[in-house]
């Protein structure tokens, strides 16, 4: 046979590297057999939403874009681990450990996707793009939705509280303001219901 | 606060429900840990392959229907099952059953999306257009690359064979010769290195 060009080469070898997302795990556990969340299925999870919720996006949305940067928002946690959205010590050097991954992972893609990939996963994090802002709603409300349906299970055993959980979560709002409604009530109907504290 | 829409709990609800594609397992296994690979996380490697790999399309192709059917592919195995690629006994009731369990899965969404995701099932499942027939490609490229790199585990365990391998994975070409090249040399690879027998 022909002998592979180099840039097929790299891109499978990424592709191939990934696989290590599906061993990223989270505090989620999911609705079925309550075991951890990992940052593939997560992934996964987000972009079906994307798709069946975009009529709820604050503004038109290009979708593959929003897409995208569902598929490859956690890609930087194979080397920087899963930061708890309640840890608060954690956060404070996640930035910095993230930028550090995002250069050693997307460099292992050739150079022009390289480029696009790292520029849609600084614009996820940068949230003021309104691909972005949907996007980052979704990663927000898609884990209400499994601690809501786990009888808040990770909620409890992280202590964490409505207020907290509010805080957390208006960003929302700014992406897709029905979901922020719903998610609203979900929450507060969560504290009603002894699945989170007050 | 404001009573939610019908339309948007039909979907919330349909989000929910799909969350039970995290528990339905393939023979595939994961290059690290070596547990079984399940469908979400399947779905997710195959849409991120779409992207990366685009440019090996054998035509241009609506990337946005390529994600959404990677996305929604396997969500009927939510009733009917993984079906291993080589089990043939299986493959006889499958399109019956795969059917009747579409029927049931895309009627939890309002009627519009019904028809929508149902005729982007459908399409991926004809393998017709340039569009299904990459996604396709991807479909069966991504198990090849999980069993080469897990030295063929899933293959020895089930008997497969090379001239098996070939066949089932030859329509590789149809969406992306480029892939179909590459992989006829990884399979001859598996082969030589005793991954694969002859």
């Amino acid at each position: 046979g022909t002998p592979m060009s180099d840039r097929l080469a790299q891109q499978l070898d990424f592709i191939v590297q990934m696989d290590a997302l599906k061993q990223v795990f989270r505090q989620t556990l999911l609705i079925g057999d309550r075991r951890a969340e990992n940052d593939a299925e997560h992934s996964w999870h987000l972009a079906l939403m994307a798709i069946i919720l975009r009529e709820h996006a604050a503004h038109d949305v290009d979708i593959t874009r929003v897409l995208s940067m569902h598929l490859i928002h956690d890609l930087v946690e194979i080397h920087a681990g899963d930061t708890f959205a309640y840890d608060e010590a954690a956060h404070e050097d996640k930035e910095a450990r993230e930028q550090a991954a995002a250069d050693r992972i997307f460099a292992l893609l050739p150079e022009d996707q390289e480029r696009d990939m790292r520029a849609l996963w600084d614009e996820f994090e940068e949230r003021v793009t309104p691909e972005a802002r949907y996007a980052a709603a979704l990663d927000r409300l898609q884990p209400l939705l499994l601690n809501y349906h786990t009888d808040g299970a990770a909620w409890k055993k992280h202590d964490v509280r409505h207020a907290q959980v509010i805080e957390r979560n208006s960003h929302i709002a700014e992406g897709a303001p029905t979901l922020w409604e719903f998610a609203r009530q979900l929450i507060d109907t969560a504290l009603t219901e002894g699945k989170l504290a007050g």
